[in-house]
């Protein structure tokens, strides 16, 4: 059983460990001070940055001393003649709250990261096979249809702990999460009338390597999204402008970008997005599309410093392809006893759930673990639990007696 | 009471007009054709375009042919010396889902444009006044509090339809919406220990002109946040970079950016941001500081144009500064008759929530209105029934039989 992790009241009072030395007595500027004579609030100028340019009253841009960038991670080797696939990362170091900025999300590419460039104007979605009626629709058809807006995570199934020198960025950074806005599936699936032999889609990207997807058509007919839309603005072409597919919870390999094509068939159809299940028959492979229950401390992570003793507060995030999440522990003695963490805002069905747990560091050496329960009661294991498949082991963070942070694995 | 929209099976079995003229008899692709080869879904070139350099692979950009853009509008006549306050409004008639991009988030600024340019490792919060203990953060303090995740929009108490020529950029783009990540200011307030007296509170940021404002300490200690991130990131300096408040559901003004210090005092003070208080006293400034329940469709909005009759998602967004919004209602007929809109999400206190309405256009005139109520109860008025104030009217958009859209204001 977790027990209650402490309470923020406590913290409160003993916050006196965090300001201490902050406290400033005696000096209260007048209101209304100007910012040139404002001596005890420092380093704040009012010189005008390039900010407020026209272009950029248009189209607002990061400041400069923002620096959070994606990096390339562990690719894994491709099982064909195009060479690595390349993996962008998020900087999860970084992350604030649940969602993923678009410029930051992370993307699996191939071939030296190919980004097909795409007039929407000119894109067609062609729907075709066992269908009562082929249809083409060009975009604007397909922003007339009834819309969905939901948050989802997309994960690549190569997204591993692989290493003990592994920073966050490489063992969890090919997740992200967005706000996804477009037509369900199974609303143009419905407009083309199934056949009743159709049993599987195969989507279709204009992708040379990763260009093509099989998927039961129970998951169409539930929850796969056409979007169009991420974030409030138009996909991003690195995330498939001008549409792709989300599939919820499903490996992200699976959501297929620049989506020009869905035919649907009576079986499954084995296309290089597939690989991973080369030794298994469509109905496993089929069950090992989901992922998760899986979660990470984002901070404190290996290569971050803590400055001193007292008052922390962990986050990380938690999802799963199961569903809901339904709670998060953390640990802080390396998994001997686990406390519950606190969600941010409501959990989302396959979306990230940002946790927060309140923790006060006494400086000696701690191992600080997440763990994952879903809706359906699926908990989260630690790396000697797991049974093969995707790798949603839980992570282990060590915190040295300098603050400085590892990657706890052996 | 309103009744039922009409069903979305009912659109789908409709839905021949919509596709007509689409389906393609006997035509069906081999899969894995080649992009090159593809002859009926066209205009998919696999070029790479420059989204895949190094500098993109870092940090992403979003499509060229997406071009949604602020601009300046409505900026009323500022009552000093300093000239007209610039009014950047985010374009809501290309708004899909809750979020507002933050590269698109409205913003109001003074003097041409000036954006504060500020290193947060040398910023600092202060808080002093009457308060047990002064005291002075740093920006990697303030982040080891324990924080909060929300949902919020933020409007300016100018945004209001003023002509019938106004498109919806001009009536209503000063209102955007963000997930905000910050420490709640009542923690900060109890780690300073608020004395008796101590019942408003003066909020400063670094900008000559809009640089503070009051606010009741029942609010402070509510929900005010001490932001320094929105949509995963650290703030954008046009919105506050590195630290502003955000009042939940108060007139935008008071989330003042660029946050350096928060006085705690015993009686309101008039600022410049309170000028549209002058003649009130302190209670009822307070009061009026509240937004909402407010609401407007974005598609169809002026300046739009339907292709033709048949079905079309009517999508608009609705807020409230009196909490979770607990109904839309839309009308096609002028407001003679209302039907239940859809909600896209949950929806969040004082945050915009998306909805949506399945319409079928018969290619007569038609006057779209949505309305909103919220929690309390209170329903968003017509322009008539409007007491002064802040103006949170329903708007109408006219239809007109060749499909152009129109401001439906007298």
């Amino acid at each position: 059983m977790a027990s209650k992790q402490p309470d923020r009241r406590a913290f409160l009072k003993r916050g006196a460990a965090l300001a201490g030395g902050l406290s400033l007595g005696g000096v209260e500027p007048a209101l209304g001070q100007t910012p040139e004579s404002g001596q005890s609030v420092e380093g704040q100028s009012v010189e005008p940055d390039d900010y407020s340019t026209p272009e950029l009253i248009a189209y607002g841009k990061r400041s400069r001393h923002v620096t959070s960038v994606r990096e390339p991670v562990n690719g894994r080797p491709s099982p064909d003649e195009f060479g690595l696939v390349f993996h962008i990362g998020t900087p999860l170091q970084e992350q604030v709250g649940a969602i993923t900025p678009s410029a930051l999300h992370y993307f699996g590419t191939t071939r030296g990261s190919i980004v097909p460039e795409i007039d929407p104007d000119e894109h067609r979605l062609m729907i075709h096979g066992m269908v009562d009626r082929e249809l083409i629709f060009t975009m604007d058809e397909l922003k007339r249809f009834p819309s969905v807006t939901r948050l989802h995570f997309i994960e690549c199934a190569g997204n591993r702990s692989s290493s003990r020198h592994s920073k966050i960025i490489e063992s969890h950074g090919m997740t992200s999460c967005a706000e996804w806005t477009g037509v369900l599936l199974r609303t143009l699936l419905e407009e083309a009338g199934v056949q009743d032999e159709g049993t599987w889609i195969v989507a279709e990207g204009v992708e040379e390597v990763k260009g093509a997807s099989s998927l039961p058509m129970a998951k169409a007919m539930d929850d796969i999204l056409v979007a169009y839309a991420m974030n409030g603005e138009p996909l991003r072409p690195q995330q498939g402008h001008p549409l792709r597919i989300v599939v919820p919870g499903f490996e992200g390999i699976l959501s297929v970008k620049w989506l020009r094509r869905i035919k649907v068939v009576d079986r499954f159809y084995m296309t290089y997005n597939d690989y991973g299940h080369l030794r298994q028959d469509p109905d496993q492979a089929a069950l090992s599309y989901q992922v998760g229950p899986k979660s990470v401390i984002t901070y404190p992570s290996m290569g971050q410093q803590l400055p001193g003793t007292g008052f922390y507060e962990v986050r990380g995030l938690a999802w799963s392809g199961g569903g809901v999440v339904s709670r998060v522990e953390v640990s802080t003695d390396g998994g001997q006893s686990w406390m519950d963490a606190d969600f941010r805002g409501t959990p989302q069905r396959m979306a990230h759930t940002a946790f927060s747990f309140n923790w006060t560091w006494d400086g000696s050496e701690a191992v600080l673990m997440s763990r994952c329960t879903d809706e359906l009661g699926q908990v989260q294991p630690t790396r000697a639990q797991m049974e093969g498949g995707l790798d949603n082991s839980i992570q282990p963070w060590r915190v040295e007696r300098d603050g400085s942070v590892q990657n706890g694995l052996a």
